[in-house]
């Protein structure tokens, strides 16, 4: 029957009453000037001013820093080349139409910002994202913090729509309140299994800044490469990266931190520990248990938690990745550990009947102990696994919950007074997902569903969207990425509509509004894939 | 349980025997010199040649032609630029290690190409593509057609391959004998419900060489849009188009045609009547059905079977086509037909019941109505609904199968003594399933299995791989088509393994193979995805 509908679909044939009606032109055709993801309240007449990109000014008052200025002059090239470097040209628009006179109201001659208090310096936690807009000749936007400033731009030129008969550039009287819905808004990228170039990270970062994403978790290293090129053990990439030239090295990390922190967007590093750890074999096979099979080793299986020699390694890394990456959150893995090989191994078994600790204990053990490797004031991220082996974990540790239990997992986190970043129906890597499969689930509604306990639901910080790197390279990454994530984008920021919900339908506007924003990306470098259907960009 | 195993896979889990033991590296590491399709006779020796882009030379002796030239310098150019590209720069190659002495067989000098007899203008469906190929020092290639010189020559480029220390480029001594197991191996791009740009259809073409597929089937214009820029009536793709730019002018025909036949690729073009037509209703809305609901007109169906001027446009446009096209075969769809808005029509009503016709009827009436105004010894291509519904067809049209009664439906056709193009399984627009998924189906095994009539096996003379245009712009088809489309090349060409079957896994010799056939369409421009995991080309 899937199959039926697949290949119904695939044939163009729109489910109508009449179903063998069809029409020609896109499926959804893109909204004009919708924002992407939807603000929180937002009011929006039919005038509209006209955009000159000769006479166009952006003005900041009260504070300033390099983050504002910086972010000033991307907007500014945003809404003069590329926005307004749509318009035919002069020429072309010699018989121009002045159709819709009476909602004209003239030029938009300025923005004028007001950040009402002092930059901080990195994107954080509990940054303050909330902004103020009002669209009109002299438009206004203001915030209390750079990154509500940032958010607020990126809606601003979100709201200029090419006129139909493709003359002008408008934007239309509007009024804007906004702020995110959580506050961490997560993308993880797997840049283990398949390398990724910095440039395509940095794109990325642009992506994730257009749908108001604030966290880069860069899942690193893996079982597959080793990538990080570490000043104190480079032969951990030497030897464990694909190629010499598969690498990132401390000034790709500085670079591609400094232009997330100019998106307001967070750079959390993540070293996968103590399994996902075959690479690091490769240089440092001591490391590693050895798997034994009866009497004969069969392989390496994860770090070997009973010899110093690994914490030494991992508190030295730790430390050199802390000077690099700003963040205070640090993420630790702790997922699929091989513990059947821990198992397996007469040293460790010996050790563990020595210490009459279980498997999981040892897991635990292990946490226990890199945990202080960390440099102070240090905050952790954790896959699920380490909560349920019952690691003794800070009150700050973020449980990061994956796995296909999700309701229950988050309501025992939840209850045992810790803090959720959700993923489980995020995975970008299930290829056969479209946007729609991603834009439904919200973890709040979900516990909310099966507790009916409020207090429960400022647990849930955020959530983020996986994409793992066995079938996505440098190639393909970004299509494969976009504008999937942006549905998760749009979870995570916007107000969820109640009437919205498991068994109903996204609204038709959705639909066209995702398509706007699938060629906003386009339009700016990325080089999103179609969201649902038969379409085109005008550009 | 498939998501389970989705997750695991997602987290680089090899299932091994102990599925806790993971290895750093490539999932499947790439071949070195393997060819893609499998050549039918290959014996290969362990001693080879050293390949120096300088001194090598391509002669071609007895007949020769333009396609043969263009052949030459274009896989000269393969050889010299792109594989002898690949080798280290010699300072860096200094202190080069002579190893493998033993095996070493000096340089190889020469390819001397014999073409048997004179070329010919044109790729047909009989065309003779068998070629043979002997590998040393001085090398050769013969065939008795042009159409086997230019499958040799990919063969012969595919073989060179990167020494491990990357110092040298090598070839083995070989020998191989090698011919096609179907003579229609096809690939179907949508350029309605997307445009697909004339680069991206070339770029497409040279992939389909590497592969060794012979048929372009365009399936130019549908509902969505219609971008074939006609000269006799501009208004189709005028208002009919996406956008005036989103066209295919007689030119860039013209060039994608002579691109294909200089790679032994023919291109159909596919007119799909009178079902997917709403785009021609955009500026001949009176060639459409009206559609009822009631006493209300609801939309526009099909096109209109019962009007004169249906056909008059119809043999005005197909002449024009058949002018630019120079394929024999034409493809004039009639699937999905909307036979419920016939049936709802008045008028249509009123005509069936005068002529005693059911609406299957009528769509056989509008067939046989239609392939007349074809140019004498046109021959014709269809989908299975046409053989199904009955239309009185020539003996050499070929009936595409394409739904999912598929084994049924070939029996079918091939005991009324007609030959089929299957393509059920291989819908490119699946965008779930992988390149194994599309390996496996074998359309004369599948008959066979049923019927065990070895008979009414050369009546499947082929298949395509569709990939229909929904979901994939020019942004990612190329990305979304290989290497997919090269699992269904390979089952086309190349003799099936009998131990093979459905319930077998595939060799993992094939999944490296498919690594280094990717790796070499990355090198050669075209942007494929990773085929089957974790990786790298280190080129």
């Amino acid at each position: 029957m899937l199959k039926l509908i697949i290949f119904l679909m695939c044939f163009g044939v729109i489910f109508a009453n009449n179903f063998w009606i069809v029409k020609p032109g896109p499926k959804y055709p893109p909204t004009k000037g919708e924002v992407w993801p939807k603000p929180q309240y937002q009011t929006k007449e039919k005038t509209f001013y006209i955009f000159n990109p000769l006479q166009f000014k952006i003005m900041s008052t009260y504070q300033t820093c390099d983050i504002l200025t910086n972010a000033v002059e991307r907007y500014f090239y945003i809404l003069t080349s590329q926005i307004g470097g749509r318009i035919r040209k002069r020429k072309e628009r010699a018989h121009r139409r002045h159709v819709s006179q009476g909602l004209n109201k003239g030029y938009i001659n300025n923005l004028e910002i007001a950040l009402m208090e002092p930059c901080e310096d990195y994107p954080h936690l509990n940054m303050d994202e909330s902004y103020n807009l009002t669209v009109s000749a002299t438009s206004t936007l203001s915030s209390p913090s750079i990154w509500g400033v940032i958010r607020g731009l990126e809606t601003f030129s979100q709201l200029f729509y090419l006129s139909d008969d493709r003359n002008e550039i408008r934007i239309n009287s509007t009024q804007i309140y906004d702020f995110p819905r959580y506050k961490h808004r997560g993308l993880l990228l797997d840049t283990s299994r398949h390398f990724i170039s910095v440039t395509n990270i940095l794109k990325t970062l642009d992506a994730m800044a257009m749908n108001k994403m604030n966290v880069f978790h860069w899942h690193i290293v893996d079982d597959q490469s080793f990538p990080y090129k570490s000043e104190k053990f480079p032969e951990l990439s030497n030897v464990g990266a694909y190629d010499l030239s598969m690498v990132y090295t401390k000034e790709d990390i500085k670079k591609i931190i400094e232009f997330a922190t100019n998106r307001g967007i967070r750079v959390i590093p993540e070293f996968d520990v103590p399994g996902h750890t075959a690479s690091w074999g490769s240089s440092h096979p001591d490391l590693l248990t050895e798997c034994y099979e009866g009497n004969k080793v069969v392989g390496l299986g994860p770090m070997n938690p009973t010899k110093n020699r690994t914490y030494i390694l991992l508190r030295e890394l730790f430390q050199e990745i802390q000077t690099w990456f700003p963040d205070r959150y640090f993420h630790i893995g702790g997922d699929e550990v091989g513990l059947d090989c821990w198992r397996s191994n007469p040293e460790i078994k010996e050790y563990m009947k020595n210490n009459t600790l279980t498997v999981a204990g040892l897991h635990a053990l292990f946490m226990r102990r890199v945990i202080p490797l960390l440099t102070n004031n240090s905050k952790l991220i954790v896959w699920q696994e380490v909560f349920d082996e019952g690691v003794k974990l800070a009150n700050d540790t973020l449980i990061q919950v994956w796995k296909y239990n999700w309701i229950t997992e988050m309501i025992n986190i939840l209850i045992a007074g810790r803090e959720v970043i959700f993923s489980s129906t995020w995975y970008l890597s299930e290829m056969s997902s479209e946007w729609p499969d991603f834009y439904l689930p919200d973890p709040r509604k979900m516990v909310y569903g099966i507790t009916l306990n409020k207090n429960l639901l400022p647990g849930i910080v955020g959530g983020e969207a996986c994409m793992w790197g066995e079938m996505v390279d440098d190639r393909n990454v970004i299509n494969r990425v976009w504008p999937r994530a942006s549905a998760v984008a749009e979870r995570l920021w916007s107000t969820l509509d109640d009437k919205m919900n498991f068994k109903l339908e996204i609204p038709t506007e959705t639909y066209s509004r995702i398509e706007e924003q699938t060629c906003r990306m386009i339009r700016r470098g990325v080089d999103a894939q179609p969201p649902s259907g038969p379409g085109f960009c005008n550009v």
